[in-house]
């Protein structure tokens, strides 16, 4: 028996960029009940009953199954989200929720010597992802338009560009002929992360089988209300799937997930249902937020809103939003707010939950501007 | 609209290391029924029914609260692991499975200028990850008698070094004197992989309170027989398991595996019992091995047996074993053979099946001798 190290530094043996990262902050997630929850895009309803029935089966009376690792490859999944999509089960890769698979993409593509490109502002997790494996980031600025800024991407040096479509936080979409003329000029790996597009126009998953360079990232977490489970995939061609299986996890997904996933494939009405709802309630709020209250508000193709909320004197910016954000906070209303970006401070970006939660939400705001 | 990219290929475009990488062979995982697996060390009995309830009662009537992300600390489940090492929850970290954890700490440690360390046999994940990381690997070497090559260790220039404890695939223990003398002396992280630790006479989260460079990995995999659900963890002290939480996924565990877990962590007799159960199934496996087939067999403080089959002219050798894997396998009762490595190649890795298994197994071993 020896004594124990006194000079031992975890700090000085780690990676030097990792001991210099800072972590991904994910949206609050409140632990006691009660809250009306619109900040992390979580899909307001149940999911399909064919799920809960799904994941009973699996577990049976005594959850032995439960002892058997998962098929490491959620091969059946793959073979159905690739008919989903029109695709052979070798152009489907399934990971541990979406950014499981941003994070394999970003170690298959980015290093110090290759850039792995985004917009700002989008997805906050890729530049954290990008410096968690010391790669060389390429951030591209949007301005207030929030257009699709082609030329900047298609010109880039980037090896991999992560494009959110549509985008986050603002919710606007892009035009699928756009994506499409950027894959003929851009000379790298176009990342469309569409975690939203089931609430849009259009989308890219039909480009794949025609564009090497396109990977398509989903969600079951907002589109099949699956959040808490953890399944995301990729769509891209063979050779891109190929990549992501060498470095991916040998079980990344749990059999329950793999599961519920499954379930939720085999009833599209019912998610079919819940987007024509969602949008119907997204729609409305907009409406009214525009119209009625002068806030200026991105038109969405996604579940959520971005919306410049103006104070009773008519002034918009960083301490308005904040101060809104306070407010409902302290209602139990929790929103998400992007301080730290000149182009999101002035916003908040909110969930669109059910009918219910949206009238209580309205009724706080329209006793905002009366509160001290 | 423009052409597809004719020139884009994608093995040009990925980090050349990736374009190189062999992808880890799992276990087979056969999808029809009516197999004996013993080829994974998974637990043949199903979990406690803590455990099913308790994911039921997550599930509820609807699934209602699948839709909301899981915590993404998995807070609940550290405090509880915790408890069980009389640990602070700041000593925890939670994984999806023991294989994120190893990752994870590839990726904090390992890089082309800083080695991780490993034996030689052991599991066979850590060079894969290191591949993926394009890490420096350090490969340590076992002789025949499977003894802990403590002064290789102690003097490698590893920044991170993978001991696994008991080991794999021999099932051969470590005494946690050694280890101890071992963190006195290395200079490096010593990752003490303790996946089949339950089953061994002694282990090493006991020091992980007074040895800041000790990272103690545990799985729920085989213990609380929960390998579909994907959960493991790290115990070391708060600087180690704050490098863990800047790099990885934000939700990395499910509810639903979350949930299993705690449940399971809830019914120790439960599985002191299962325990007691293994071992004794296992000692007389290896006891009527040695015995009655004359084959070398490791002592093991696991839930499988590394045996040395003879054939019926007593001729031991890779041969020899694939032969009897072949033979086993053509009867639907699957093992292990480990064909790539010198003093594996003549073995054949055994997981601890049921009572019932195991004399199904015997028969097929008394059987072989006499088939042509």
């Amino acid at each position: 028996m020896s004594s124990p190290e006194p000079t031992f530094d975890v700090r000085k043996l780690a990676l030097p960029h990792v001991a210099r990262l800072q972590a991904y902050t994910p949206g609050l997630q409140p632990g006691e009940a009660g809250w009306i929850k619109l900040n992390t895009n979580e899909n307001p309803y149940p999911p399909s009953p064919y799920v809960a029935a799904a994941l009973r089966r699996e577990i049976g009376g005594d959850g032995a199954a439960l002892r058997l690792y998962p098929n490491p490859k959620s091969a059946a999944l793959r073979e159905a989200v690739g008919r989903l999509h029109a695709l052979a089960a070798d152009h489907v890769f399934i990971g541990n929720g979406a950014d499981d698979v941003l994070n394999l993409l970003v170690r298959c593509f980015c290093e110090p010597a290759a850039a792995a490109g985004f917009t700002l502002p989008s997805y906050s997790l890729y530049p954290v992802l990008v410096g968690i494996q010391d790669g060389r980031a390429l951030a591209v600025e949007f301005d207030r338009s929030m257009q699709l800024p082609l030329e900047a991407i298609a010109g880039s040096a980037a090896g991999v560009f992560f494009l959110t479509s549509p985008n986050a936080p603002t919710g606007m979409g892009f035009r699928t002929a756009d994506l499409e003329a950027l894959l003929g000029r851009f000379r790298g790996l176009l990342v469309v992360d569409e975690t939203y597009a089931v609430f849009a126009e259009e989308n890219a998953a039909g480009l794949v089988a025609r564009h090497p360079n396109l990977c398509v990232v989903r969600t079951f977490s907002k589109s099949h209300c699956l959040a808490g489970m953890r399944v995301g995939y990729a769509l891209a061609q063979p050779a891109v799937i190929g990549l992501l299986d060498r470095v991916k996890d040998s079980y990344n997904v749990s059999r329950l997930s793999q599961a519920a996933a499954l379930a939720a494939l085999g009833d599209p009405g019912y998610y079919e249902g819940l987007v024509r709802k969602i949008r119907g309630t997204r729609d409305r709020a907009r409406e009214t937020w525009t119209r009625r209250f002068g806030w200026f508000t991105y038109p969405s193709q996604t579940n959520f809103l971005f919306t410049e909320p103006l104070d009773r004197d008519g002034r918009a910016g960083p301490a308005v939003a904040r101060g809104l954000y306070d407010f409902l906070c302290a209602r139990k209303v929790l929103v998400r707010h992007f301080g730290s970006h000149a182009l999101t401070s002035s916003f908040l970006r909110i969930s669109v939950g059910t009918d219910e939660e949206m009238s209580v939400l309205q009724e706080h705001l329209e006793a905002w501007p009366k509160s001290a």
